[in-house]
């Protein structure tokens, strides 16, 4: 078999298997989600041992500590996909939702009801435990998926989707094998060949570096929602309350650095700007924030630089510096002249993630929701609330930044398409 | 300026449009609406004046008669795209609707809330109204719109896009010129160097026939939102009422062939084929209908053909005719052994459109609801219901068969995306 005919039925196979899914009950799919969560303390050994040799030839090729540690299965790793599963067994089913309904004046009903979206391929870098978390939140919302994971991690990979495949089965006879399928080669042309399949691929969700992305974007005939990046910002406002301000600030900076919706940018309103960044300079510098600073803030705060203590790692931003997510304890500041010149700011350089504004004036809040494009916009709170738990969707399977199909964090309902059921008693029309 | 350049510059106006487009109160909208729909008719003129060239160079380019009706734009036309643009205005604003609405433990209130996809690229072929109705509903969801119509309509286009854009600027002096702007060269190349601006372009809609949608879902990098063809049926269940099957047969057939919507296989269950076969033939005989058979119905048939009249037009079925969309007075038939089988057939040979399923068993009925995997299905009513005006959309933009974005009818609620608004007081992310 070619590649291509390999990758092509492996995706008639889950085209297939997403007919029987759609058939399955609330009840059956979660029969089998605790079945597959069952399954994997006991599959731990087999686990380890097919990730022992992912990690062995990690270690010859040349991975880093970091990403062999990003790539390590520890009981205390699989006993959290464990739990994964069974929080995604508890969810509601997103399945069968009336989310429209009318009548026609010829008595036609109509109702909008949320299904499936159908065939789902899921392609991410080197955490094996993404296999378990999206193989669950696929099957819950009855879609069939095709993983393709980091090549590094393949037999960890199969290793999990053999488990929770064998689990479901023993659980229900009517549960279909290909309802889950790992990519079983690390050819990266194989993603090209299965993004080709429109016939049978519905979605593809890629998650990972922006390289990563881009490049799934970039050959994907099948419709792609992603997120390229998170270029999230801070703005604080004239009017703003610079506590609470140093407050946000910090969390989105340094609670999580490396995560998309931690700040990479902070816009300050120039009015504000004497008094609050020297304050926030200091804060940063004691958790050993690296600052880019707009030529305005330099000149702000050169002056007052040898009262600092401890003194902040400082240099100025260049244009590009903007644009780029750093995942890291760095931080651009921008020192603004006021509301309009911020939205400019985040529509021209952001990534249309996550936004925030401090302020006290409600007039200029509204604004910043509503001009600012981004997925999650916010008052008065942190950029990191953009999260499938923290906005109470129970797991998440991404974050997109697009505008069609799923926006801003993408839980079991954002893993549904819908149809139009019309129910006559003859109707014809005129 | 190069292809490139100049698609680069339309884009980019587009989105800067978009911007200012999503400011403007429903208020502001409908006034500019209003006044659009008001100026067709003193325009009148100057449009049949750029049509006439159109017409002429069609003429000498050799273009049949039917494609210089639809080219045609007289009073009748004219009148229709002012109806067109004032049904628009009087529908409601599909911006700012609370989809969602939460509020966290945390204090965080969340709200998902509906707000333009941005800049929409809408393809068609020869009809010229298209651009005043596109204009129409994409400038009534605050969507900037790039419009490119068929290479014989550039003038017509281009004279109506004038007329729209200046009465708006004069009833709206922030209504931004960019916000409806038709692509000013007939080189099909530019319609690959605009859909490679996913910077700036965010959905395009292509309608027209399935050569056309194809070649603009293979080249583009934006999403697409589209149905390539209809290839719709009625299934005559073995409990069926077969006075009604008839009536919503004959409807969905030959009410208006030439529209995705109607039916172009009708299957039938063997068990009341004998009854039902004769009976329709018949009645499509009437209306000249052919007929292309299985050889079951074949084989039923033939023993009473002598006793047929009129004389039905029949053949038998290719395999290649039950993926065929005729968009005329043909239709294929075919005997099924029950709904399975029925299922099965409409799953893999139609278009995902629209189908239907006559019967009395309400058990069979769920059963095809459930498992057809179509934009729109139907118990006991005829396919042709699914439009946006039988839908009560009001106006509509064109039909989805996708899972993504949109499916079905596409009206102004489908011209929106989405963005979550948080709105906290001083809520940080543990």
């Amino acid at each position: 078999m070619t590649l291509g005919e390999q990758m092509s039925q492996l995706a008639k196979q889950a085209k297939a298997a997403s007919r029987e899914l759609a058939k399955l009950s609330s009840a059956e799919k979660n029969v089998c989600l605790a079945a597959m969560a069952e399954a994997l303390e006991p599959g731990a050994a087999c686990i380890k041992e097919a990730n022992a040799r992912d990690l062995e030839a990690g270690a010859r090729m040349g991975l880093s500590g970091a990403m062999l540690d990003r790539l390590r299965l520890d009981e205390g790793r699989i006993a959290a996909m464990t739990r994964g599963l069974r929080e995604v067994a508890g969810l509601p089913d997103p399945v069968g939702r009336v989310l429209d309904e009318r009548v026609r004046p010829n008595g036609l009903k109509l109702r909008k009801v949320s299904i499936p979206i159908g065939v789902v391929v899921i392609i991410y870098e080197s955490r094996p435990n993404v296999t378990a978390d999206a193989a669950g939140l696929c099957f819950k919302s009855g879609n069939a998926t095709i993983l393709r994971g980091g090549k590094e991690a393949l037999n960890s990979n199969q290793a999990i989707a053999r488990i929770l495949i064998e689990a479901a089965r023993q659980a229900l006879a009517a549960f279909p094998e290909h309802a889950i399928q790992v990519v079983p080669t690390t050819d990266r042309e194989a993603i090209r060949e299965l993004l080709a399949l429109t016939q049978y691929v519905d979605l593809c969700l890629p998650r990972g570096g922006e390289g990563l992305i881009r490049a799934v974007a970039e050959c994907s005939k099948v419709p792609v929602i992603k997120h390229y990046k998170g270029v999230c910002h801070v703005y604080v406002d004239a009017d703003a309350d610079l506590e609470m301000a140093e407050a946000i600030a910090m969390n989105a900076k340094v609670q999580r650095p490396a995560v998309c919706n931690a700040m990479e940018t902070l816009l300050v309103d120039q009015a504000v700007a004497p008094q609050f960044l020297p304050v926030i300079t200091r804060k940063l510098a004691e958790k050993n924030v690296e600052l880019r600073l707009d030529q305005a803030a330099l000149n702000l705060l050169k002056p007052q630089l040898p009262g600092l203590h401890p003194q902040p790692n400082l240099k100025a931003a260049t244009e590009n510096d903007f644009y780029t997510e750093y995942n890291d304890y760095i931080l651009n500041v921008r020192l603004v002249d006021g509301l309009k010149q911020a939205i400019e700011h985040i529509n021209h350089y952001g990534s249309a993630h996550s936004d925030s504004i401090v302020t006290r004036n409600e007039t200029r809040a509204r604004q910043f929701l509503s001009e600012v494009d981004s997925a999650a916009v916010y008052w008065n709170a942190s950029t990191r609330f953009t999260d499938g738990g923290e906005f109470g969707m129970g797991a998440e399977i991404g974050i997109s930044t697009d505008k069609i199909g799923a926006r801003g964090p993408m839980g079991l309902e954002e893993l549904t398409s819908y149809k139009w059921i019309g129910l006559g008693n003859g109707q014809v029309r005129k």
